[in-house]
């Protein structure tokens, strides 16, 4: 007999090749899916993951589902997992859910943070999960520009023109920013779903307006126009990581760490 | 002309063999003295630390001092380090100091912090800088032998039996637990200057003390008897940071970063 589980991850992922599985590379679903079936004697068992984080991208509160034989509780199966998975993930939580948990179709919200260090040094203890941008920036003007985002609006304009989605429309929740330290800002972003390199776009285009590139306006015009070249280009991606990811209370409620410290 | 600078640092101690110049191994000094040669077309200009960390020890508030010709200002020399150094090390900043400056024999204070991640998964963000402990302690127990600890006292219980020094004799001022959050506990240690491993078989003992198999006293009897064998195993390196450096007001004050996470 089978039963579903929910699987609550952090991961630092500057040495994978993203979240999803990938032939030949390192990736984070892969390793979880290979942990799985060494536990079960099979040679992977298949996993789904809340948000397809891309590579260099972290998570702390990422949220993966398994169909899992009922051989061993959660906490046997969170240890388990904590013994085989390679350096760098963690394993936050084994839970049960319902046979229909889907982590991805059931998600209600998902929240990513993206951290920017201004010190003119670069903190070496941020220096995998921060983008070291030293240059002063107009706060006023960014946080006049995050005003104008949320809501449920077209993001074409933010969205990788790689991408094969067909519906642009996200409802955006959150846009803020919150200043960790005189030196360190945390962008953090809500929304319903994101489209592919949003929040780095969104994040790079920010960084123009505080530069004084573009005026807090830009953004505005970015969503009417759903001109992806107007926008600012992609940030890089060692300074995201998928925070948290909200879900019913029915099936266990929002994800996250046990004390992060942002 | 020469003139003396006072150099401020913060570095990620995972790949270096610690500070002191080895020959054939990274090292920190090593690294500024080769940086600041480059700078000054010579081979090696030489840097004295205030204080030895070892390999896999953090810094966030180290300093350096060092002679060098005084054809570029503080901020052309902070630039051009920033620019040689190697990945992992962060020049804070440049200043000069008075001809008689020497970073170590100048130093009225120095402060140690040490991270314990207890949570159970292990935070895959803190995994380079926090040891990983995930057993449940008496906290009320640590605290009672962490107040024990502060005054002029001898420390050779605390010390490396390695180490070659005659005067065990150090005065702590500073012995404080700091939770972070409700799974990361911060251990700080303030003295006029530290023996051989002394911070790190101090959070070894605590530890021990945690888990319950010494009592809060035993910090005392180390302390009295003198013996090492009586204290702690000395925890791994990877935990431990220099946090800061306290000087005269007139040769600049205290190191420390720009707005550190803790």
């Amino acid at each position: 007999m089978d039963r579903r589980v929910r699987i609550d991850l952090a991961y630092d992922g500057t040495s994978f090749s993203g979240w999803q599985v990938q032939p030949g590379r390192p990736t984070v679903q892969g390793a979880l899916e290979e942990a799985l079936g060494r536990i079960h004697g099979a040679a992977r068992l298949p996993v789904r993951g809340a948000g397809r984080t891309d590579a260099g991208v972290h998570a702390r509160g990422q949220v993966a589902d398994a169909a899992v034989p009922d051989r061993l509780d959660d906490g046997e199966l969170a240890r388990g997992l904590r013994a085989l998975v390679p350096k760098g993930v963690s394993v936050l939580g084994v839970a049960p859910v319902p046979a229909s948990f889907h982590a991805r179709r059931c998600a209600t919200a998902k929240t990513y943070a993206y951290l920017v260090d201004r010190s003119a040094a670069g903190d070496p203890f941020l220096a995998r999960f921060a983008l070291h941008a030293p240059a002063r920036v107009d706060h006023a003007a960014i946080d006049a520009a995050l005003a104008t985002l949320p809501g449920r609006r077209d993001f074409r304009g933010f969205c990788a023109s790689a991408s094969p989605v067909e519906d642009f429309v996200r409802d955006l929740r959150l846009a803020e920013r919150v200043a960790l330290s005189e030196r360190l800002d945390l962008y953090r972003f809500s929304a319903n779903g994101f489209l592919m390199h949003m929040v780095r776009i969104l994040v790079g285009t920010l960084l123009e307006v505080g530069r004084g590139r573009f005026g807090p306006e830009r953004l505005a015009e970015v969503l009417i126009s759903g001109e992806r070249a107007r926008a600012g280009p992609t940030a890089p991606p060692h300074g995201l990581s998928l925070e948290r990811v909200d879900y019913p209370a029915e099936v266990g409620g929002p994800s996250g760490g046990e004390g992060a410290l942002w």
